[in-house]
């Protein structure tokens, strides 16, 4: 079997987790496997590197800061080949350029064009252990070396296991896997025997922070099954492919999990000319700024119960031509729309702009949201546990409601113990690994 | 003018110093020169990441070691083209690679075989700051990642400005330049104003660390002017060149500086054969192991007042046939030279080997040191001081003799201003810059 095993940066915080990290890769070696490491730097040293150049200059390059960061994988990458050579076995690390890691000339954000992983390929041969650095590659045309950005070592990995053909990309870090819920929320949630891309897709855009979207999508274009797993236990993590997942999938509700984002904005935006265009005159606006709209929602000017009333004035009539739109974004994109609806109002037409940042996002994400009746059986559970919906919306394979930042944690464990995720063999099992 | 200019590790301590360096920096292009820059890694990186290394492995491979160091230089490097950039001046870094630094595969210790700087010359044609890193290059052939060895990133510096025919390359260091002594031991030694490559050849080989052999060696070979000089004050520094230096030497004596190194072994070798290859074999025995040998002195086994009683008993003529042999070789070399000798003893034949490292070397360097009379000089003044000479030895350009230790310090001060090398001008005029 050809493996790639990808380390993050937890698990390559100081020099004994470097060294226990190299035992496990080493085991996995001498069972007969050709086994290809991907490191991240070490712990800290991305946040400590970038404080540097924060005390040198007021504007780092982007070029620079891609020479600066990209030192912090050559390193953890040279130290597990010392310590996997320290217990026996040959492994040699390669920088980006060196295993044909070739990306675009976006320094800070390039994508990957190609992977040439010759020098990979002729270790594996020679029977050694070759160790890629992360996050980072070259660019062909100008011989600069470059960075992938956020999540970019998770996607080193997995286009090397496409390019080698690899049976599977290992994504190590310090949980068992995929989470039905976040544990540090939900005290049973547990972690999911396998998912399907699609699913962990929608994991990720809603707050999963354990893979990134961008991996997930390399993975699903080119057929590489990822596991993510723990360096610090044995448990089998979680199997990420094409494959449903009827394993994984909790009898009978095919609801994978529950995942939430504290970071949303709602924004209202009262008061809209009832012309075609002016809906979408407002969120270009938004858009224009390459910020994501999330949930969306347009209501008539007046509430139902105003609605009635108004039968008796003809005035209330015209006010009633025009509608109000809702909408979510990021939280840390909230300042920057209002900003922007303020600059556009008077062009566009609208009213008040409200944003509330005071609010969550919690969603469910599997098949099973398809089913008739899931909403109201989600509308019900939280209703039941007191937490007023302010907004929903659903996708093919998601379902998510906005409520008060304060009742968000309430909702993840309503919805996961009331869609029968709730599992007490694992956090039995598990309480006491330090996890 | 083409200037490069290399920046050692306590000039780059800190964002501050880096600060400062590119100030100077962007001060000298803006003066209409062309500037390509040279760092070496910051303060104490590379301890920092042998540190690592032995935390990881009890004997991490060479190519690993390299790939882990060379960090260091991309590190300083684009922080100090940060910086630059800071000011409003266009500077890109390059990796050792990426500058066509080309070095045999003798990892640790690697061999400058080409340097094709093309990419430095671009940089440069386009009106731009080219940044190497220092100390490090790539193995054509097998295309790992090379570093060359203690004093490297100053070899980097003087091989890019003999590929580039730059008209000088700076070395920027903490002090003003090579001194006529260690301004730590001797208060009235002054920076030199010139100094041939051959004097500062035995200067470097002889205890002035401000400049490595190798480093000068090069510059030699490919006529490049070499400027010393201080990155905290504007002093003009010294100028290594061809030329001799009819300025630096101070008239009428000729001797450039005296130098001193505390890192020394004093071996003698008693009883050895008289056949005449008994010396090689002992000093073969050394030599096999890569060790050098500094001074050198085969006497009779007995001394010369010795000799004279000899007259009186047959037996000591016979005594006198054999001979000792004293040399000197590097203090951290003692211990296994002793080792050697012990295990050749029986084969060659000798008797006790005595190791006495309690001893220091001073050094007068300068053509001077050829005319009538200097030796005799050198002992007047020493015996003077109340300084007991142990061994003398003497090249072309310079003078060397054996004390005590705990002599050494007075040796080197008396010699100094025995030879009118004192000035009270430097001491005077840098009092208070806190060097």
């Amino acid at each position: 079997m050809l493996v790639v095993q990808k380390y993050g940066g937890s698990s390559l915080q100081d020099p004994d987790r470097i060294r226990r990290v190299a035992e496990r890769v080493v085991r996995m070696h001498r069972g007969g496997h050709e086994v290809v490491i991907v490191c991240s730097a070490m712990g800290d040293t991305s946040d400590e590197l970038i404080d540097l150049a924060r005390q040198v200059s007021g504007d780092p390059p982007a070029r620079e800061m891609d020479m600066l960061l990209t030192s912090g994988e050559r390193v953890s990458n040279a130290l597990m080949a010392m310590a996997i050579h320290d217990r026996g076995s040959s492994a040699q690390s390669l920088a980006g350029d060196q295993a044909g890691v070739f990306t675009d000339a976006a320094h800070g954000r390039a994508r990957i064009v190609e992977v040439a992983p010759d020098r990979v390929r002729e270790a594996l041969d020679r029977g050694s252990i070759p160790l890629v650095a992360g996050f980072q590659g070259v660019n062909r045309e100008t011989g600069d070396i470059t960075t992938l950005g956020r999540g970019g070592s998770d996607v080193t990995a997995v286009a090397l296991a496409a390019a080698l053909k690899a049976d599977v990309c290992e994504i190590y870090t310090d949980v068992d896997g995929v989470f039905s819920a976040d544990p540090r929320v939900v005290r049973s949630a547990r972690p999911l025997e396998a998912i399907t891309y699609e699913e962990m897709l929608e994991m990720a855009a809603t707050g999963a922070k354990v893979l990134m979207s961008r991996c997930v999508e390399y993975a699903r274009r080119h057929h590489v099954d990822i596991r993510v797993r723990s360096s610090f236990t044995d448990h089998p993590g979680t199997l990420v492919s094409n494959s449903v997942g009827g394993s994984s999938a909790v009898e009978g509700s095919h609801i994978t999990g529950v995942t939430h984002t504290r970071s949303v904005t709602r924004v209202t935006v009262e008061d809209v000319p009832v012309r075609p265009s002016a809906t979408a005159d407002v969120l270009d606006v938004v858009a224009a700024a390459g910020i994501p709209v999330d949930m969306f929602q347009k209501t008539g000017a007046q509430k139902a119960g105003a609605q009635k009333a108004s039968a008796q004035h003809a005035g209330a009539e015209n006010a009633s031509s025009r509608t109000e739109l809702t909408f979510t974004v990021s939280g840390e994109d909230g300042p920057r729309v209002a900003e922007l609806l303020g600059e556009h109002r008077d062009r566009v037409g609208f009213g008040a702009v409200r944003c509330d940042g005071d609010v969550g996002q919690v969603s469910l994400v599997g098949a099973g949201v398809r089913e008739p009746g899931i909403v109201a059986r989600l509308c019900r559970t939280l209703a039941e546990a007191g937490i007023d919906v302010q907004l929903i919306s659903a996708s093919e394979i998601r379902l998510s409601a906005l409520c008060r930042a304060d009742e968000l944690d309430a909702a993840v464990r309503a919805l996961h113990s009331g869609f029968g995720l709730d599992s007490d063999t694992y956090a039995t099992v598990h309480a006491g690994t330090g996890r």
